[in-house]
């Protein structure tokens, strides 16, 4: 009885905490995006997926295709778990004029697959080609076509580089903390080209690495390397850290001697960024979890969400150093307005409360002006408390906030006062500094949130700043409370949006 | 009524929170460590203080003496705010041969300081001497030895580099994002020797810089330079970086491009080493803060407490990264045996009590080694929860855990279990990996902790890994529990002791 009543419940929360609009899978784990590819028609979705079980075990590649990044539909398994291994991460490129030689009566689009299969020993590199628009693949009888002899080889992500006209490899060497470049002029036979690092952050693995060209604000192209690495993220667990630079064809060489990280708060991990779409065009998917309570997850038949997608463009901060900006895609065609405002002023003080529509995705795009300096002389009284605050909550005492702290310009994110969910590792409050120079007045800033079932995010400061968490409230956010501490805002644009569904998934 | 009662429960909440063998001020503000020297005979620590109230104003030079770091005797301010600013960070040295000219009568030790004075509009370096032992300083009447006119300008730090015979001094270029190394021969007149940044994490402000050479464990020297960012750590607000390389007397070049952080958790800041020690010693003292919530800690009477003392050695970490081992020094005398054992077995799923007494610091060290691989197959069973956990508890439900999960190699330092103190930025959870390839058995792990007040110090993996964390219990910690979750425990080594009380401070 208590069993049944239990399943009931969790059965309950795994719909409140599906997202409508993120792509979660049908059943079953999700880890890492994969495979992201736009054949000229169609945008296919590739996932790392145990559709057995919500627990990492069986890898086999999942698919979904879509053509607005947001609406998808099911595919059969693409890439099984076979007796040689079972199919890790990888990437999918078109092979246009069959370099491969694997495409001798090419119709559709020439789809090549190139992924890790993994044993517990051994790790290496497979190739697989798909007839079939990317429906199934049939893997190269020569395979594997990349091996060392590692157990820690893997994430292969494959680009045609133009000026030196072949295909160039970006992989894990996991344990070693480089990432490995190999060239190729057919996808078949690949030479080392050079290795990156040991850079950034220690750690215990890197994954996932990803190269792309990603234009700036000038038109100007970059190039990027995304290392994940996990565990060893400052924040705990996993974690996006980039590096900015050149590459010859060869040999990646960083800008400058600074670290970046994708995410201020720690549920965006293995990046991935579509292949297919025109030089400078970066378009990518992150993994929303944390492999230190991905597993532990309070949905029992499901775990894993992917990130909205996001366009990549890289701008100059305010201290003059380029950084990556995420913007989500294709959002404004599923918006219902719930509130659209302009120059609305909170005193200080004072809130606002709005009732918020549950069991649909939320959107709040928000700017705003906060009073002029609210300080004479912090020697005499100490320092003030000016905070503004955005909070989705609940009668039963719960919030998520995001905040403004006036005074430092930093933004909090803070899950910590939902109690759905309760895992050692599972940090509850994060923070980044805002650069208000980038504002032409430094009392400005922007916002911009989404909270659809578990998947909550955040862009701050146009877009500069990422925070990307999962959040399980016992109850559903049914509330948005606007608050002014110790200082009056003017809010200058407000628009409050529920979001159409897109996924069809149960969601409560 | 209720005024009155209030300051009675904050002036008991003041007093349960004060250490007794930590550092904190005798009334007001305190935060970065200040002209650490040892003169021969006594340490001096004096430090960054408000005595008039418990936030940052009027900043001048709090001061006080020890022979072994622990037991501390005030002395009066060092250093005044004046009409030429606030005495902001600097450091002292032993001008032996009074290189400066400023010690024509020499007697005792003489003792140089170089600190910053700060105004709103302009931050310079002065130097000032004591002729009394550094129980006072007289302004050099040339002052600003050093000044470009910039209001972010801070924070010298000063040595003698030997083999190119002259003082050289470290100091930050707050904004730019820049170390800046000058050097002279007299402590007067200094000459741009070059700049090294922007490097690591992108941040607001660079602050307290210190170059050092440490041994590592075969005895050889490594120059370190810490640099203390603010706000912009991943862990929300403060946190010190450091950086190991090379040092030609005028350039520093880090040997590789991996990013170090002194702490996992958020409250070490400033970390500033002793001058007047062997070449090749490093003792320290970090700020235990964050400007995220420093100056709202709920202890309205006092604000602020030094980290324990610490050596600082490097060693080789699994990966082949020398990195930072923080030992804390001169505690073993301090030690009341509470429980001392060998060889206890803690079964799968056990837990055990200990009751603690409270008002004194608590000290455990505690080596272990977990049962078996504990898992056949988890492609079948999902992943096992095997945890061991060491929690400080009390009656009230409240809890400080550190606990290791084994599958993953990580530890975690918990404090959101707590009630004393709630904050936006105040982050509960904090993990770091543990590399168990350092010890002869993957099942072993060592933990070293300190409980003192609102003081708590983890060191764990020989001391390769330190957090550091301020923790507002609303009710005493009374209560020690060990817990195996999943997984038997076999506690090779247990030490539980009680600190004999060195400061001076009115404690609960």
């Amino acid at each position: 009885m208590t069993e049944k009543k239990n399943d009931c419940v969790f059965s309950k929360m795994s719909r409140q905490y599906r997202p409508s609009v993120h792509f979660t899978p049908p059943a079953g784990f999700m880890n890492d995006p994969n495979g992201l590819i736009f054949d000229g028609a169609q945008y296919h979705l590739y996932y790392q997926h145990n559709p057995d079980a919500a627990f990492s075990a069986n890898i086999c590649w999942g698919h979904a295709i879509s053509t607005d990044l947001l609406n998808w539909k099911d595919q059969p398994i693409a890439v099984p778990a076979t007796i040689d291994g079972q199919a890790y991460t990888g990437c999918a490129v078109l092979d246009r004029d069959n370099s491969s030689g694997l495409f001798p009566n090419a119709h559709g689009t020439n789809i090549a697959a190139l992924y890790t299969r993994s044993l517990p020993t051994r790790q290496s590199q497979y190739l697989a080609v798909s007839t079939n628009n990317g429906q199934s693949f049939e893997e190269y009888q020569g395979n594997p076509v990349l091996d060392i002899g590692s157990p820690n080889f893997r994430d292969p992500q494959v680009f045609f580089h133009e000026p030196t006209r072949k295909w160039v490899m970006a992989l894990a060497e996991v344990e070693k903390h480089q990432i490995g470049f190999y060239g190729s002029i057919d996808l078949i036979h690949w030479t080392h080209l050079s290795n990156f690092g040991p850079a950034g952050l220690p750690t215990v693995n890197y994954e996932c690495p990803n190269l792309i060209q990603i234009r700036d604000e000038h038109g100007a192209l970059h190039w990027v390397l995304f290392v994940s690495i996990n565990p060893g993220s400052p924040m705990g667990g996993s974690v996006t850290q980039y590096f900015i630079g050149e590459f010859d064809g060869a040999v990646f060489t960083p800008s400058d001697a600074i670290l970046r990280l994708t995410d201020f708060a720690k549920d965006a991990y293995a990046m991935q960024v579509y292949s297919g779409l025109q030089p400078g065009e970066a378009v990518t998917f992150a993994w929303m979890g944390n492999w230190q309570y991905c597993q532990e997850l309070p949905t029992q038949d499901w775990r894993g969400a992917m990130s909205l997608p996001r366009r990549l463009s890289i701008r100059q901060d305010p201290n003059g150093y380029p950084r990556l900006v995420q913007t989500p895609m294709n959002i404004e065609k599923l918006r219902r307005t719930l509130l659209c405002e302009k120059a609305a002023y909170l005193p200080k003080g004072a809130h606002r409360d709005i009732s918020l529509p549950t069991g649909r995705a939320i959107e709040l795009v928000i700017r705003l002006k906060v009073d002029e300096s609210f300080q004479t002389d912090p020697a005499i009284s100490g320092p003030e408390i000016n905070r503004f605050e955005i909070a989705f909550a609940n009668d039963a005492g719960e919030k998520l906030s995001v905040g403004y702290d006036v005074p430092s310009a930093q933004i909090w994110l803070d899950r910590s006062k939902l109690r759905g969910f309760d895992h050692p590792f599972y940090t509850g409050r994060f923070a980044t500094p805002i650069n208000t120079a980038l504002y032409p007045d430094a009392r400005m800033l922007d916002l911009h949130l989404f909270l659809d079932g578990c998947a909550f995010e955040i862009y701050a400061n146009e877009h500069l700043e990422t925070g990307t968490a999962l959040v399980y409230p016992s109850k559903p956010l049914d509330m948005l409370r606007l608050k002014a501490d110790g200082i009056g805002v003017t809010i200058d644009h407000f628009e409050l949006y529920t979001l159409d569904k897109t996924m069809c998934r149960e969601t409560l």
